[in-house]
C-alpha cells in the first residue's frame, strides 16, 4: 500500500491504472501531473486523481511514480524524475516502446528504482474520459530488463499488475520492440491505411456508413487511435516497424498478383495459411 | 408465414436465418439442402433444420428458398432452382457479390420471383455450428435491382429481414459490388495479409500468443475466415477488389515513405486523416 502515488499523464492508461490502484487498495492518494489544466480538471472531476500538482512537487511526495505519456516525452520526463527520487521511491512507465527509454536510463545512478513495463492493454480512445474501471485484466504485461531493477521494486510493480489480472512476460527491451512491431504497431498502420483507403476511394460516405458491418469496423477500429500517441511509437521503433511494414506490403502484393493472374489456387493457399493465426491466438 | 422453407447450404448465414425464421414464426418447417451428409446431420442435431432433402425435392415442397453458399456455386444452383419453381414461390440469396448472379438471372422467365439480397452480417466462423440466435440485428441488408423482382416478393423478404432487426439499403447490383469491395472485401484481404505477415516474420509463436492484445486480435479476426467462402467472392469481384487493393498498397507506401524519410509531420497528418473514419462510422 502506497500513501501517495503520482501518475504522469492523466489519460487512458494512467487514468485506468489510477482507478484500479484506488479500488484495489494500492493507493491512498493519487496525484496527477498533466501538461494541460483541462486534463487535470477533467481527471479531478472524474475522481481519477485526488490532487493535481507540478511534476517536482508530485514526485517529492510520492512512493510510486507511474509515467504514461507519449513515448517521445517519456524519455526526458522519466530522466527528470530519476534525478529527483531517493532510493525508496519506485518509478515505472507504460510506454509502447522500451528500447530508447531503457537505453537513456542505462547509466543513471538510480536505474535500480525504475521498472520498465508495457501493459498490453488499450483502447482506441484517449484522455481522462477514456479511463475505465476493470482495465488490463486478462492481458500480458511485459517487464523489460528486469535484472537492471531492484528486485523488491519489480515485485511491488508486478503485484499491482497481477492484482489487475495481468500475467507477466519478461523480455529484453530490444526484443520487446521487435515483437511489439509485429503484434501491435503494424496492426495500427494497417488500420490507419485501410481507413485512408476507404476514405479516399469511397466518396459516398453514406455507403460506408450504411454498409460497414462488423468486419470493417473491427479492422478499422484502431484507425481511431491518437496520432500524438502513435507517431512517437513509430519514430522510436522505426527500423522494426519498417521491416514488418515491408513484409506486409509484400504479402499484400501476393494477393494482388493472385488476382491479376487469376491464380485462385494460390489465393486459396494464402488464405488457408492466414487461417493458422487462429491456432496461435487460441492456444490456451 | 411459410409452411415450408428450404435453406440451400446449412452454414453460418443460412443456419442463423433458419433459427430466426423459426423463432419469429416465419416458418413451420425448415428443409436443409447440403453438399455433405455431415453438415446435414449436424444441422439436424442442432435443430437448425427439421429435414434434409436433395435440392429438387426440397424446392418442390417449399414456399421460400434461401440460397447461402459460396458465390461461385450460387450462380448455377440458383439458376437450377429458378428452372424448378412456380410463380408462387420466392427465391432469395445471401451472397457477398451480386453482379454476376443478377447478370446470370437477368433473362430468366422467373426472374421476378427472385430477390437479390446481401445481409451485411457475419462472423469469421463457418458451418452449421457457426449459426447463432439473434444474428443480423442492427445491420444493413442490401436489396439489389429491386425493380426486377415482384413487388410482393420483395416485401415478404424485406419483412423477414426487418423482423430480424435489419434496415434495408437499395442498390444496383454493380454498385453493391463496388461498395462491398471497399467496406468488406478489402478488410478481409488486409486481415489475411496481416496474419501472413506476422506468421512469416514472427517465428516465435509464444511471443505472438503472449503479446497479442485486443488491437491485434481485432485486426486479424477476419483472417480466420473460410477460403471456400472468400476465394469465390474475390474471383467474382476481382476488378473492384484489385482497384481498392492497389489504393490500399499505395496508402501503406505513404506510411512507409514517411518512416523512411523520417517525415513525422506527414505521418501525423496521415493518422489524423485516418481518424476521420470515426466520424463516418458513428454518424447516427
Amino acid at each position: 500500500m502506497f500513501n501517495n502515488v503520482t501518475i504522469v499523464g492523466v489519460g487512458l492508461i494512467s487514468g485506468s491504472l489510477a482507478l484500479a490502484l484506488k479500488e484495489k487498495g494500492f493507493a491512498k492518494h493519487v496525484i496527477g501531473v498533466s501538461k494541460t489544466k483541462e486534463s487535470e480538471q477533467k481527471a479531478l472531476e472524474l475522481g481519477i486523481i485526488d490532487e493535481a500538482l507540478p511534476l517536482a512537487q508530485a514526485v517529492a511526495k510520492s512512493d510510486f511514480i507511474y509515467v504514461a505519456i507519449p513515448v517521445d516525452a517519456t524519455v526526458p520526463v522519466t530522466l527528470q524524475i530519476m534525478d529527483m527520487i531517493n532510493d525508496q521511491q519506485i518509478v515505472a512507465d507504460a510506454g509502447g516502446t522500451k528500447y530508447a527509454l531503457c537505453k537513456a536510463l542505462e547509466n543513471h545512478p538510480m536505474r535500480k528504482r525504475f521498472v520498465a513495463t508495457h501493459p498490453m492493454w488499450g483502447t482506441e480512445f484517449s484522455g481522462p474520459e477514456a479511463a475505465v474501471h476493470g482495465a488490463f485484466a486478462g492481458r500480458a504485461c511485459v517487464i523489460c530488463d528486469k535484472e537492471k531493477s531492484n528486485t523488491q521494486a519489480v515485485q511491488i510493480v508486478e503485484n499491482i499488475y497481477k492484482e489487475l489480472g495481468m500475467h507477466m512476460v519478461y523480455m529484453e527491451a530490444e526484443a520487446h520492440d521487435i515483437h511489439a512491431a509485429y503484434v501491435s504497431h503494424i496492426s495500427h498502420i494497417t488500420s490507419f491505411a485501410l481507413a485512408n483507403t476507404v476514405l479516399e476511394k469511397e466518396k459516398e460516405e453514406d455507403a460506408i456508413f450504411e454498409l460497414a458491418g462488423g468486419g470493417f469496423e473491427s479492422t478499422v477500429r484502431l484507425a481511431k487511435s491518437n496520432p500524438a500517441t502513435w507517431v512517437p511509437i513509430f519514430m522510436q521503433n522505426r527500423d522494426n516497424v519498417l521491416d514488418v511494414l515491408n513484409e506486409h506490403i509484400s504479402q499484400l502484393r501476393k494477393f494482388k498478383a493472385c488476382l491479376e493472374k487469376e491464380n485462385y489456387e494460390y489465393l486459396y493457399e494464402l488464405i488457408e495459411h492466414a487461417n493458422k493465426i487462429e491456432k496461435v491466438l487460441s492456444r490456451n
